[in-house]
C-alpha cells in the first residue's frame, strides 16, 4: 500500500490506534478489513478493534496479525441519530468506548467512520479541549492540481470569531508541518476577495491577529483558488468550510456522472472510453480523495480522525494511517504547547 | 438567438436598456457587438450605448438598428481600480453615466461587464436602496442538473444578519417568479446540514422569519445539493455565496482542463475526442453559463445587471436580455411594494 501521502517527521515510535469497528454506512464489513489492511503493512503499530467482538472477530477471520486486539462495545450510534441524545443513552457505544481508550492512555488515536456529530461530541465530551484552545476544529485535506492542502474548520463550530479562526490557523499549520511534512506552511483565510483583509468582520479580525503572528500568513484566497495549491492551510468558519467540501463532492460527482453517461452511450461512447481509459485513470488519481484518509479533529486532548461515512476498506486504511501519523507526531501535545505558550496573548 | 432561459410574464411593454459600453476585460470590442446582437433580435426595445461615442460608433459600424442610441461618457473605470475612489474621481465614467440614465427615468435598466464593485457602488450611490430594503443583494443563476436556480447574496454585503437573509429571500423569490417564470418558487437557506434551522445564529434567525412568512420556505440545502434543483432560490451571506460561485468556476474549469489535456494527448486522445464530441457538446450545454447572462443587483431603485468581466458578445447579449426582462417585469417596483407593505414587520 502506498502511504506516501501520509509522511511523518521525527521519531518513528510505535502507536496504538483504536478503531470504531461498528461505525460508517457499511459497518464492520468494511471497517474491519480496512483496519487489517493497515495492520498488515505496519506490524509495529497496535490496532484495537472496538465493537461487538463476536461479530468483529468473525469478519476479521483467522489470519489476524498479532498486533491487532479486540475491545468489546455492545452498542452502535446510527448515522441518523441525534448525537447528544445518543451519547447520553448509549454509554457502551463503540465510538464512546474507543474514545475512552484514548482518555485512559490505552490508545494514542481513535478513528471512526461513524456519525460525524457523534464522533466530534464523543471527543469533546470524552477527551476535553486542549489547554488554551477555545474551540476545536475539524480539518480536511483538499484535492488540488498539485497535492493537498488543509482546510479547516469544516464543521465543528458555526459562529466562530476572528480569534477562533486565528487558533484554527495555528492548529492547521501544526498538522500540515508535522503530518504532511510541509516546511513553513503558507496560511490563508478563505474569503470574498484576494486583497488581504477583505471579507467580513471576523475575517478582518483574524487578519489582524495573523499579521501579528509568527505564522507564514499570506492573506486571502478566493473560491476559484481552492483548486490551486496557493496555500497549505486555508482557514474559514464551519458553515463556509462545510458548504465548500460538500459542494466539491457534489459538483465533481455531477461532472463525472455526466461524463460516465456519455462514455456509456452507444455506439461511440464505449469505444471512446476504451481509448481514454489511461487518461481517465490519471484524472481519477487526481481526485482520489480516499488516499487523504480522514479529517482530524484538532484542539482536543487526543488524536481523533473522522472519516467519510461512505468510506470503504481502502479509505479506512488511509484514515488509520492519518491517525497513526498524527499520534506519532504528537499533534495534540504540540497544539497544547502552542496555546499554553500563547495563552492570553491574542484572545478577543 | 435562443432566449428561452429568459422568460417574461405579464405585459410585453418595450424597455430601454443602458449598456456600459466600455466595461469588462474586453471592453467595447465585445460589449458593443453583444448589445447589437440583442438589439437586432428585439427591435421593440431601445439599447443605449454609453461610452466614448466615437469609438463605440466605430465598433458598431454602419448597420446599426434604429433602436440603438449613443450617449457620451468620456471616462472608464478600470478593472483594478478601487471602486469608491474611482467613482469620486471619475464623474464621467461610463458606468456612472449609464446608471444616471436610469436615475433620471431615461432608461429602464443598466447592464455592465465592468468592475463589479464599481457597478454595485454606482447603483447604490446613484439610485439608492429600494424603500424598506436594508441591504441590496447580488444574485446569480446557478447551473444544476435540471435548470438554473437563483443564488444570493454573492457579494454585496458581508456581515449580513438573519433579517437581511430574510429580505434576500423575498427579493430572490420575486426575481425567480417574475423573470424565470417559476410559480411559488421554493426558497432555501444554504447551510451546514439539511435539518431546518441547523447552521449559525443568522441562519437560525432567518429560519424563524422565513417560517413565519408567506414564502414557500423549504428549510436548508447543503453544499452537495447545489448541483441539484432542490430549491429555486438559495439564500446565504455574501462570503459564502461568493466563495461558492467562484469555487464552482474554479473546480469545473479544473476538471474540464484535465479532460481537455487528456483528449489532446496523442495518439489516442484526439480519436477519443472525435468520438465523444457530441457527448462533450451536451455536457458543455449543461455548463453554458453564458446563457444565464448576468447577476441582478436586487434592492436598488432600478434594474441593474452586472455580468462577468470576461463576458464576450454572446454572454453580453444574454445579460442585456436579463436586464430587459427584469425591467419589463418591473422587479424594482415589486420589491419596493413588498417591503413597504412589510415595513417594520420583521426587522431585527
Amino acid at each position: 500500500m502506498d502511504l506516501s501521502s501520509v509522511r511523518t517527521t521525527g521519531e518513528e515510535r510505535n502507536v496504538r490506534v483504536a478503531v470504531d469497528a461498528m461505525g460508517g454506512d457499511h459497518g464492520p464489513e468494511e471497517v474491519v478489513p480496512g483496519a487489517l489492511l493497515y495492520a498488515r503493512e505496519h506490524p509495529g503499530d497496535t490496532i484495537i478493534l472496538v465493537g461487538r467482538t463476536e461479530r468483529v472477530r468473525a469478519i476479521a477471520g483467522r489470519d489476524v496479525p498479532a498486533s491487532v486486539t479486540f475491545v468489546e462495545a455492545g452498542e452502535v450510534i446510527g448515522m441518523d441519530e441525534a448525537p447528544a441524545l445518543a451519547l447520553r443513552e448509549k454509554r457502551d457505544a463503540s465510538i464512546v468506548v474507543a474514545t475512552a481508550l484514548v482518555k485512559r492512555g490505552q490508545a494514542d488515536a481513535v478513528v471512526t467512520a461513524g456519525h460525524t456529530g457523534a464522533g466530534m461530541a464523543a471527543a469533546v465530551l470524552g477527551l476535553g479541549r486542549s489547554p488554551g484552545v477555545d474551540r476545536p476544529a475539524l480539518a480536511v485535506q483538499m484535492v488540488t492540481d498539485s497535492g493537498p492542502f488543509v482546510l479547516l474548520d469544516i464543521g465543528a463550530n458555526p459562529d466562530s470569531t476572528g480569534a477562533n479562526l486565528f487558533q484554527y490557523a495555528h492548529m492547521g499549520a501544526i498538522f500540515a508541518e508535522r503530518v504532511l511534512g510541509v516546511a513553513e506552511p503558507r496560511v490563508a483565510l478563505l474569503s470574498i476577495g484576494e486583497e488581504k483583509g477583505k471579507g467580513d468582520a471576523r475575517i478582518q479580525r483574524a487578519t489582524e491577529l495573523l499579521d501579528a503572528s509568527d505564522l507564514n500568513f499570506i492573506g486571502n484566497v478566493e473560491g476559484k483558488d481552492l483548486v490551486h495549491h496557493l496555500a497549505d492551510v486555508v482557514v474559514c468558519d464551519a458553515v463556509l468550510g462545510n458548504v465548500t467540501i460538500k459542494f466539491f463532492e457534489g459538483l465533481s460527482t455531477f461532472i463525472f456522472d455526466l461524463l460516465r453517461a456519455e462514455f456509456r452511450r452507444p455506439p461511440r461512447g464505449p469505444l471512446a472510453y476504451a481509448l481514454m481509459k489511461p487518461g481517465l485513470d490519471r484524472i481519477r488519481a487526481v481526485f482520489d480523495y480516499e488516499k487523504l484518509g480522514g479529517s482530524p479533529l484538532l484542539g482536543v486532548r487526543g488524536t481523533v480522525i473522522i472519516t467519510h461515512g461512505r468510506a470503504r476498506r481502502r479509505m479506512i486504511s488511509y484514515a488509520v494511517a492519518v491517525g497513526a501519523a498524527a499520534a506519532r507526531a504528537r499533534i495534540p501535545d504540540l497544539i497544547a504547547e502552542t496555546f499554553q505558550h500563547r495563552r492570553g496573548e491574542a484572545v478577543s
